[in-house]
């Protein structure tokens, strides 16, 4: 099953390239576009793979494709969930069914993978800004092809979009932005910005009013002189201030639409006239999530993505069912210890950004929703809204993904480290985040944090300490706080129902030895657990220490160590530089008698996709790495000897 | 004259809180505010400091704080280079002349200084998410305080703000946001939003024409029935589209202005009315910056700032004149070489985000304004624009505050770093910023961009240095650049006219020593390099070597130095843990034979305002904090043997 290959239809198996799509009439397109959807069904009901998006763009994407003269023309997707059809269409039909696989297709667009992919996506909203970057060069190097960015209402709302409009609307540049409108990200968009979206593509207010005036207006022009040039004057400009798009219109772009995003041959026409308009414009083009399969246009949180295989009418999933339990993931002991603790500690708050779903912050949004808060794709007004709660005196949790929170940098550091503030921060997603690959990991987050004055960086071995350290951290008043946890399960062991307060800069001993010391951070250290039997028969005893804390660290349990071992290795899922080994090397650096220490940890390279077993293991992170490593250090001591 | 104390008039000196200020008829409100204006001008004469946005708001503070119930109520200023009549108006008259010195006031608000400062500012465009964090706080308290954000036009553009407009929109909290519109924020605005305001302000057309409207309107509720009925409708809507602020109110705001800024009586009327409007609302007021001193309103970029005394009325300087050349800033070295590199090489481009003036960007706009970019208060969006330049093969310099670039931070690491591209960021102000303080500071880049793959991290030890990396990054085809430097005056050293490639990662060796090795980064080894003749006079022999890159390092220097040393100290202008030393440690860690480091660097703690020498004094990162290290070593050192 694993090789499985979809058969495409007889249509898009001739299309290997957009100039084979060119060579279609426009009245195929809508044979193309059925076909290329039913490809797409059909791989990612056995593979996997986000589609709602990529299934609701097929006609823009063919449409696209079909118009402009790619690669020359240039198509940046945002986020690049969406491009699934752009990737079948661009030469990579026969190796999708690889999509997000370890060695296979990245699942965004990326810059090495073809020249098709203009700019490398997975973080929402760079669209616009790569987008002006790229028709401005144009326009310096005398070149004259066409850019188009493709985004998405949700995207949208994040400031970094805004930021690009406003100086794409002066830069007078011809740049060509869609707004793929389909009211959702992964979960539903939240704003005003997408109220006032809904607000111009739901109610016929708008245009009625407009009618009525032009009417009007045509009745006035019979009228004497003075009244008729009046109503010209003002036809002119109601023209701009009645029509939908006023808001973008006030950044300087023409606005045109909204269209609808499921005709493609109109599409097409569109997209062809609106080559000839000069300057920054934006398209509004509307379309549902998951178009074309029911269970998707139905359900567009459930089926934003599909881990596992399923029917491709019905939707049904067909994994085996398991009657194991199942083992509770990281995302959910979160949500369940917070709502918990909130619900003895009234001054406690969940902030997610746009991520309810993936966080599971879902969970305290059903249920306590007057302090759980979803504030859209908007990650530094996340952090500073948390700020603003903690002045008052409430403790806000900010659930981000490691990788997100690089968008909130400049509010933890400003906002939250420099005042001190008793915010908590939960971030998800790190370590190596799996098949999202290289946008998605959590890799610098330890370096990012540890540098900051007044911050406690933390992380669990498992989910009974990740319950710990939230504890801890709710009733930690001294500054900010946080804690990092991957995605996915956790160990499945049996969890205390009772809370343990944590001094924060204290680690735990898991296991003495002699020989070698392994000093773990975070959920890691379970590989090195692992690693220690096999250490044993290879008749090293290696010691294990579970150090939870890169800030403060435990100094104590470090003079410890270093009177006992010759040899350490530290151990992380985070980047090898400035991280939780950097900072046993910094403690370590000025004094006379201290260990021979390894640092292992994430190279300092761009790590692809792939499970974050196959990738732990591609870094030599996992239990087989750690014995190397020890054995490695062994060896060489005893050639020393 | 360093103490000199402004003697405040009559009314101003008989309030020292908001309380007394509420003792003064509404009818003096005005000579209040003149006394206010006259206040600061006589200090800022004497004293230096950021007056011009302040003289700007001298009547909105005053209407502030006489209608609001401060500190309960909750005033945030943004930015708060505009808070000084606020410090002077809540109990620091007193203390004003130490405004920004060495252990004196803070030039921003800060929460330690008053409980009138709520939230501590310095970056722009946090305003608006911390009040509604206050907002939502005080709901869920179940208080009853107002809270009111005041932000600048200039920080309104920033993504931030408008995540943050976009999310209270919909919240329904009670926050005013007071939008302090004066074409300016240090340098002029950029983008849409600003010609966009500069209409609703500026032109008569909406105003003439909404009342051309309503006449007509008029007209026809004396006509038949059915045009009655929809003019009478048509008014309702066109009320709310033919009004300015619509960019705000499909933001989910109620807009209100424009109002004039100066009038201070109307101002508090009209403060005072909208306490009765419930949810998000916006009060737009024009404001003049630099009002009632007459050179500043002349020159508003000149006169965002003095750092030298000047005569009250006619602006000149009374600095005294000094007949030696004046030494270069690294500002001005940058611009300069920037040009040179870029008058050789048409592929280079230089991108600033507000701070044209700052970086000394602006010469380049003016030499080759085609290739000189301010995108406005958009650091976001500069990094991604520049990497979007970046794939159409140009060479972007981007210059930010090292500070700033933190609000970048993941587009450094999403669209440069990990798709590796070769744009070059000049990170300014690196080390201790000086007088503006710890929100300024650039302490966090070395540890912060260290840890990303493909990144080059270097720091020149001079302007001949600055001069050869910025050269070396602008032929350097294999990735992302950074460069950091301080604000402020170089070495006045000799400069080479010509250019010269230094292959990253080579370090060169100042001065050989047998006892310790001094390993710096960037300009503050120039304080070693002053260090090593007291430490010769002490006996001890020290070698010097500028290492100039943090990444990659110079391994076989480093090899070369553990050979010969038994102890060395690393220093830099950064943060201890992360930088440049922890680099070292981590190289050596895993070595069996290693020097004894002493890593020096800014310690972990938040470190305040003050000139750079009396910081680096404090934090002994000076030549004698270098001695005394030193002779601490070699003491530990002998005590061993």
């Amino acid at each position: 099953m694993n090789n499985y290959k979809a058969v495409p239809g007889p249509l898009l198996s001739t299309i290997n390239s957009p100039d084979d799509l060119k060579k279609v009439s426009a009245d195929q397109l809508p044979q193309v576009c059925q076909e290329l959807r039913d490809f797409i069904i059909d791989t990612v009901s056995v593979h996997g793979g986000h589609f709602g998006a990529s299934l609701g763009v097929v006609e823009l994407t063919t449409a696209l494709h079909y118009v402009y003269d790619t690669p020359e023309d240039q198509l940046v997707w945002d986020v690049g969930h969406q491009a699934y059809g752009h990737k079948i269409l661009t030469g990579r039909r026969d190796d999708f069914h690889t999509n997000r696989k370890y060695l296979g297709l990245s699942g965004f667009p990326k810059r090495t993978e073809s020249p098709y992919d203009t700019f490398g996506v997975g973080h929402s909203s760079t669209s616009i800004s790569a987008g002006l970057g790229m028709s401005v060069a144009r326009d310096l190097l005398q070149k004259n092809n066409e850019v188009v960015a493709v985004i998405g209402d949700g995207a949208m709302t994040a400031g970094m979009a805004f930021e690009a409009m406003n100086n794409a609307g002066v830069q007078n540049s011809d740049l060509l932005v869609i707004l793929n409108d389909n009211r959702m990200s992964i979960d539903p968009n939240v704003g005003a910005l997408n109220e006032y979206l809904a607000d111009i593509t739901t109610t016929q207010t708008f245009n009625k009013m407009r009618d009525d005036l032009y009417n009007m207006l045509g009745y006035f022009k019979g009228a004497g002189e003075k009244m008729r040039k009046m109503a010209s004057r003002m036809e002119a400009a109601l023209t701009t201030a009645l029509t939908p798009g006023s808001l973008f219109r006030s950044l300087g772009f023409k606005y045109y639409g909204p269209v609808d995003g499921h005709n493609v041959k109109n599409l097409a026409r569109q997209l062809h006239d609106l080559k000839k308009v000069s300057g920054p414009k934006l398209l509004h083009v509307v379309t549902v999530k998951g178009k074309g399969f029911a269970p998707a246009e139905r359900d567009q949180v459930k089926w934003h993505a599909s881990g596992s295989p399923f029917d491709k009418v019905t939707g049904n999933s067909l994994a085996k069912k398991s009657n194991d339990k199942p083992v509770p993931k990281y995302q959910d002991v979160f949500a369940d210890s917070l709502i918990e603790l909130a619900k003895k500690n009234e001054l406690i708050t969940g902030i997610t950004a746009a991520m309810p779903s993936g966080t599971s912050m879902l969970k305290m949004m059903e249920e306590i929703p007057d302090r759980a808060f979803d504030v859209g794709i908007a990650e530094q007004h996340a952090v500073t809204f948390a700020a603003g709660l903690a002045t008052q005196g409430l403790k806000p949790f900010v659930a981000i993904y490691s990788t997100f929170l690089q968008r909130g940098y400049d509010q933890v550091v400003h906002d939250v480290a420099i005042q001190n503030l008793p915010v908590v921060f939960c971030m998800d997603r790190a370590g190596v985040a799996g098949a999202d690959g290289p946008t998605h990991h959590g890799l610098f987050d330890v370096s990012y944090m540890r540098c900051l004055p007044n911050v406690v960086v933390s992380a669990p071995m498992d989910e009974q300490d990740l319950r710990n350290l939230m504890y801890t951290a709710s009733r930690y008043g001294e500054g900010p706080f946080s804690i990092r946890y991957p995605r996915g399960a956790a160990t499945g062991m049996k969890v205390s129902p009772e809370f343990e307060y944590i001094t924060p800069g204290k680690g735990r001993t898991i296991a003495e030895g002699e020989d070698i010391a392994i000093l773990s951070f975070g959920t890691i250290g379970n590989y090195a657990a692992e690693a220690l039997d096999e250490l044993k028969i290879a008749g090293i005893s290696a010691g294990l220490y579970d150090m939870r804390f890169a800030k403060p660290l435990d100094t104590e349990l470090l003079d410890d160590i270093s009177r006992k071992y010759r040899h350490i290795i530290t151990i992380e899922d985070a980047a090898r530089f400035g991280g939780f080994g950097s900072a046993v090397a910094e403690y370590y650096s000025d004094k006379e008698d201290r260990p021979v220490q390894v640092i292992m940890g994430v190279e300092d390279r761009v790590v692809e996709h792939g499970t974050q077993k196959e990738l732990h293991r591609e870094l030599g992170l996992d239990a087989q790495g750690i014995v190397e490593q020890a054995k490695l250090l062994m060896e060489k001591q005893t050639s020393r000897l």
